[in-house]
């Protein structure tokens, strides 16, 4: 039996933004319990986040909290000039999601730095943990909101302006919860940054291997297409005088889908499309559908099948549009091409892993993660936990308590490791 | 210029229910100016019935509502013993609306029975007035809800316990607008019943001819189905390990067209099928579906047809339950099979058309009306006004005032005609 103050603080927060199991709708009828909700700027998020901030502070580190709701915590190390150590990741959700997703990554950070305090260890480099603001994008339909902004690859200005789906701005968002800081980071102070996350796939539970070592995330690329048709009677308008926006949608449905399945095949790819999110207006039975939005999101090894995608989808849109006589407007809302991770912290990982004695493999990651951003920026390596029948994003997400214990233990070794380097 | 008390009304209660101009969401781009709102138990359908009433008491009219909030205004016949003619259509309106579908024949039949007391006519047979509750099915997914239950079709107690989207039952809706009536109606008292209507299609807006003159009503099934996939991570799982609810429901939207597309070119048949309603959970771009609803809506004029599509539909769900391992559920929430009209009543509309001097046709309505549940237990016709492009259940529904003129014209002769039978 594990007993970690870790697993407890999990346990803890999974309760915040869960729907309680007796208000289970019709739509959640296939999962056993409720997930969680705790979009930026939800109350839940807002409760997260003050529990994380008690034990950052618990553990010693100064805050610090900047303009993005990016939240910090830092221990000084006992050198100078050298630059520090982060570990961390987020503490939002997407709508009915999973309880491990993010806050893994943020407790699993705190908890290293606890087991570390307790046996006294100094460490040269200043250690750092990051909790990175709107990660999933299920707010504000961007993903990697937090790390982006922080970065500097999406402009301050325009990342606090976004709006989320009750057209309120980040920046308002943030200030509604208390979350709005007034310092920026300097990104030049961080020399390298590791996150801890549940794989959010099949591969190391069906293998049985406890760590994934990352060596690549796949690229990824959001595409919000809107189709407009002509709303009408569906009782009295022909068959031949429709504009039928939802038929229109529904081919683009099965486009994304054939086209990923046969690139999927193809070697050297890890090919996925979806299409997740699907709005009809009016949305009644006996009216032909006028207005169809749909949310794409694209993700693969290589950049080039991700731009063959799309090319394939924007022709076959134009041919809709000119064949069903119907207006389609299209946004690329998120691309992020595939990015390495540095093979220096892969190293360490290993090492940590082999220390510890525990099984490992070296792994793409399908999922997004703020340690994309971060990659660009620094040496960054991540570190895979395996997801109990690959589910993630679902009520249904879990990941055994003895994998999150030999996780914690692979994170607070590399984080000694790094620090002393 | 037409300058009646029949527009006045029509104008003033095309306000019930409309969102202001400037609050056009995007959904509503495509359309001049938004639509109007009055589902069965909305405040705006509490203040239409309220106009209504005032009008029929303005008659001299005797009020009951029953207990399914079906409103009627009686005025007593010369001769003792002869049943009613009896006029009216529904007040309720689909989401997103026009502003003539039902309103035209409830005050239309308000205006017979004005201009027949103005001119001191003496009716033989009582003459009525009749609004039915929740025609459109936008709040309790079931249509024709008021008449059906009026006629005895759906059980008194399984109509009232019938909830809407946000679980109230029919019952404590109308009691929450003060629309729940004691008193059942007696259908025997009947003999003649009479709907003016808009066509909702394009045929006479396109043939210039102001009267249609309805043989039969098309008949109608709809079906509800609930696709239960599997929710996960749109990222990390492989695209041979998903079970998505929303590639399964773009199948069913397409079969669904490509048949009615097929049906609708034999001859003697008036085909028309339309998914009109899919909601997608989570919908998150970033989620596999997990569960997908469809509404679909089947129509014809010959029943072999529908029952064909049906279970052509039937067997569909059943491959794609055992090809794509996912659950799907149906339920089929309103079947009415096609339905002539009365002989007598279409040479009596005919006649009064020809007295007037208006062109008319003789038509099949696609759109199912409180006639069609009328004409089971009395004797129904129902006159058909164009619709300006063809269009209805659309902000942009319009019928020109002149052609209104002409429908009340001819709805005051025919009852004038038939009281006198």
């Amino acid at each position: 039996m594990i007993n970690s103050r870790l697993k407890a603080d999990l346990i803890h927060v999974s309760q915040y933004g869960r729907n309680p199991v007796h208000k289970v709708s019709e739509y959640h009828q296939l999962t056993p319990y409720n997930g969680v909700n705790r979009v930026t700027g939800s109350l839940a998020n807002k409760e997260i986040r003050d529990y994380a901030i008690d034990c950052l502070k618990e553990c010693g580190l100064k805050l610090t909290i900047d303009p993005f709701g990016n939240i910090f915590g830092r221990k000084e190390g006992t050198e100078k000039n050298k630059g520090s150590v982060m570990s961390g990741s987020h503490l939002d959700s997407v709508i009915n999601g999973g309880q491990f997703d993010g806050t893994l990554g943020v407790f699993g950070a705190i908890e290293a730095i606890r087991r570390l305090n307790k046996e006294n260890f100094q460490n040269k480099r200043p250690l750092e943990v990051a909790i990175f603001t709107g990660e999933e994008g299920s707010a504000f339909g961007k993903t990697l909101l937090g790390s982006s902004a922080y970065i500097g690859y999406t402009e301050a200005e325009e990342a606090l302006q976004i709006k989320n789906k009750q057209a309120i701005s980040l920046k308002d968002t943030l200030k509604n919860i208390g979350y709005q800081g007034k310092i920026r980071k300097n990104v030049e102070d961080i020399d390298y940054f590791i996150e801890l996350h549940i794989e959010q796939g099949p591969v190391l539970y069906q293998e049985k291997i406890p760590i994934g070592i990352v060596e690549s995330i796949n690229g990824i690329l959001w595409i919000y297409i809107t189709i407009k048709g002509k709303s009408n009677h569906a009782g009295t308008t022909p068959m031949n005088m429709r504009k039928d926006a939802l038929l229109a949608a529904s081919g683009i449905v099965q486009f994304i889908n054939s086209e990923s399945v046969k690139l999927s095949k193809t070697p050297g790819s890890a090919t996925v499309g979806t299409v997740g999110q699907l709005n009809v207006s009016p949305n009644a039975i006996n009216t032909i559908p006028g207005i169809v939005e749909l949310g794409i999101d694209i993700r693969d090894k290589k950049i080039e099948n991700i731009n063959l995608t799309k090319e394939k989808l924007l022709k076959m849109i134009g041919q809709l549009k000119d064949g069903l006589k119907l207006k389609i407007d299209y946004n690329i809302a998120t691309f992020l091409p595939p990015q390495p991770l540095s093979q220096e912290v892969m190293e360490i990982i290993r090492e940590s892993a082999q220390t510890i004695g525990v099984k490992y493999k070296f792994m793409n990651s399908g999922a997004t993660h703020d340690a994309q951003n971060m990659a660009r920026i620094t040496k960054t390596g991540m570190i895979f936990l395996p997801s109990v029948n690959g589910i993630s994003h679902s009520p249904l997400e879990w990941t055994n308590w003895d994998d999150i214990e030999k996780g914690a233990r692979v994170l607070t070794n590399t984080l000694k490791l790094l620090s002393n380097k």
